[in-house]
C-alpha cells in the first residue's frame, strides 16, 4: 500500500468508528450518511469519497464488528487441540466478546442485532465463514471417531442449534442472563458424547399412550 | 357453572377469537378493545363488561393461545413412555403445533412473537409452567440413570439452551426452515446419551497454543 492509499485506510476505519459510536448510543435509525458527516466534521461529499454509499459503509461495519472474531476462529482453528476443546474455544471466545458489549451497554448491543437484521446481506458472508470452519473442527472430529453416521453438513446445522443461545446473536440476548462457560462446556461435551446417526429411541414408532 | 355463567364464558371465547383473528390480520398494534368492540359489532362499554381492561383480555388471549399446549405437555407427563420418549414428545408436539401457525401465515406467527415480548407479565407463567414440567421429565430420567451429577435445575436450563430452537418461539423462527424432527429426535437423543456434570475436556485447562 503506498501512502495515498494507508491515508485513505486510515480515514475509512476512523469513519467506520465514529460510525459504530453513533449506532450505539443512538440506534440503527440514527446510522445516516448525513449524521455521519457532521459527526466527522466533514461535508457529505467527503464522506461519499471514502464510502461510496450506505451499504459500503455497513459492509465496512460488518468487517469491523467481525474482525475480532475471524481472528479467534482462525486462530482455534489453526491451534493444535484436540477437536472437542476447539469446538468449546470456537463458540466461547466470540460468546464472551459479545457479552462484554451486552454487559457494557445491553441498549448498544441490541442496536447491533437491529442493524444485523435490516443488513442481513452484509452479515451472511461471516455466518457462511462461521460454519465452514465449524466444519473444519468437525471434520477433524469425525477423524477422531465422532459423529458416526453423520454428514458433515447435517453436523454443522445440528450442532449451530445445539449451542444457538451462545451463537445466535438474537437468541442470545433472550437467554443471557442464564449463559455460562460452564454451561456451554457441558453443551459441547454432550454434543461429542451424544450426538450421532443412532436412533436411540427419542423419536419413537410406538404411539403416545395415557398412563 | 350456571347458565348466566355459561353465557358470559361462551361470549368470552368468542371475543378472544376475535381479538386472535384482529391480531392475525392486523398486528399488535391494531389490537385495542376500540377495534375489538368494532369487530364484535359491540358498545366498547359492553366488551369491558367481559375484560376489565386490555391486561385481561391478553391474559385471555395467552390461555387460549397456550391451552392446547398445555394439553399436550400434560399427556405426555401423565403418558407411560420412557423419559427419553416424553422428552422427545414434549418439545415435538408444541413445535409442530407452532409451525403449523408459522407456516399458514408467517406474519401472523411474527405478530404472536410481537405481543408476546410486549406483554411478557401473561407469558411467564407458561413459562414457568412448561418449566415445571420439563423438571418432572428430567427427574424421571434421572430415576433411569441419566443426566448423572447435574441438579434439576441446572438441567432445565441446559435442555432449554439445546433445544432453544424448537421451544423459544422467537428463536424458532429464525431458524425454521433448517428444524425438523428428524433434528430434534437427534439432539434429544445427544441430551440423553451425553449430558451429564462429568468434565469430558470442551472446557480445558491448558492455555490455546497456536499450532
Amino acid at each position: 500500500m503506498n501512502r495515498a492509499q494507508t491515508d485513505i485506510e486510515a480515514t475509512r476505519e476512523r469513519l467506520v468508528e465514529i460510525a459504530t459510536a453513533l449506532l450505539e448510543e443512538r440506534g440503527s435509525p440514527a446510522l445516516t450518511m448525513q449524521e455521519l458527516a457532521i459527526r466527522a466534521g466533514m461535508s457529505p461529499a467527503t464522506v461519499y469519497r471514502y464510502f461510496e454509499d450506505k451499504d459500503a459503509l455497513l459492509e465496512a461495519l460488518a468487517e469491523y464488528w467481525f474482525r475480532p472474531k475471524v481472528a479467534a476462529m482462525e486462530e482455534v482453528v489453526a491451534s493444535d487441540l484436540p477437536a472437542r476443546r476447539k469446538m468449546y474455544e470456537f463458540f466461547a471466545r466470540r460468546f464472551t466478546m459479545m457479552r462484554k458489549v451486552y454487559q457494557a451497554d445491553p441498549v448498544a448491543f441490541q442496536s447491533y442485532i437491529d442493524i444485523g437484521n435490516e443488513h442481513f446481506e452484509q452479515v451472511r458472508s461471516y455466518v457462511d465463514l462461521a460454519d465452514h470452519y465449524l466444519g473444519v473442527i468437525i471434520g477433524e472430529a469425525m477423524g477422531e471417531g465422532f459423529f458416526a453416521g453423520l454428514g458433515v453438513d447435517e453436523t454443522i446445522s445440528l450442532v449451530n442449534q445445539m449451542v444457538a443461545p451462545y451463537c445466535a446473536i438474537g437468541t442470545m440476548t433472550m437467554f443471557m442472563e442464564r449463559l455460562t462457560e460452564e454451561k456451554l462446556a457441558r453443551i459441547i461435551d454432550a454434543v461429542f458424547d451424544g450426538l450421532s446417526a443412532a436412533d436411540r429411541g427419542a423419536k419413537g414408532v410406538t404411539d403416545l399412550r395415557a398412563a
